[in-house]
């Protein structure tokens, strides 16, 4: 298995989600020792929740799995990208196919992407 | 000046470099309070150095400067990405246009795209 610099940031590393076709950043998340592991056994983007403290395999409960497509490292191995296939609409709780769907204009925030499925639906928490 | 969550993650946020023509992600660094500031202010993305614990103006030594056409926020206002426009061939220390110039083949890593200068002339560093 390839060995990723996990010390340096005190355990936990970003993975990049960017659309294999498209090149379109999804997501950014963490991962652990065991979420790399289970990423490479499974074939699914499995990261770390930091909120809940454990493995999360993206789209387990939504159904927005991540096939992954191919893996690129960093020079110093401590960033990785998950190229993936995004199953269903998108990967954002929040109803967007991009967690990055804001950008930044002056002083505030504009929502350059539209929401494209029901988040209230399809995680049952409240916008 | 659009406020960010630095706190979750003790003071430093990812940020994610980004051609903002090719979509090609070039390289992710961290940012401070202070570095959003001075790259909002300059235009020019701006970094911290974790090893150097200093602000980072990216390219102020190379010449390898990013222009700031565009900044995305994420939906938890914990990662950004520049969406830069690189100067020079490249952003990465090792010579190549990206960082993530290898991809995960198996057990090993595989290069999938060369170098394109002179790391060795550029930063004065042995590779």
């Amino acid at each position: 298995m390839v060995q990723l610099d996990f010390e340096k940031s005190g355990g936990l590393i970003p993975a990049v989600a960017q659309d294999w076709q498209s090149n379109e950043v999804l997501m950014l998340a963490y991962i652990s020792p065991e979420s790399w592991e289970e990423t490479l056994r499974s074939g699914y983007a499995t990261y770390y929740s930091r909120s809940r403290k454990a493995l999360w395999k993206k789209g387990e409960s939504s159904g927005h799995l991540q096939k992954i497509r191919g893996i690129l490292v960093d020079c110093d191995l401590d960033t990785v990208i998950f190229k993936v296939e995004q199953a269903g609409p998108g990967a954002c709780h929040t109803g967007h196919r991009s967690c990055f769907y804001r950008a930044v204009a002056g002083d505030e925030l504009q929502e350059v992407e539209s929401a494209v499925f029901d988040a209230e639906k399809v995680y049952q928490v409240k916008k």
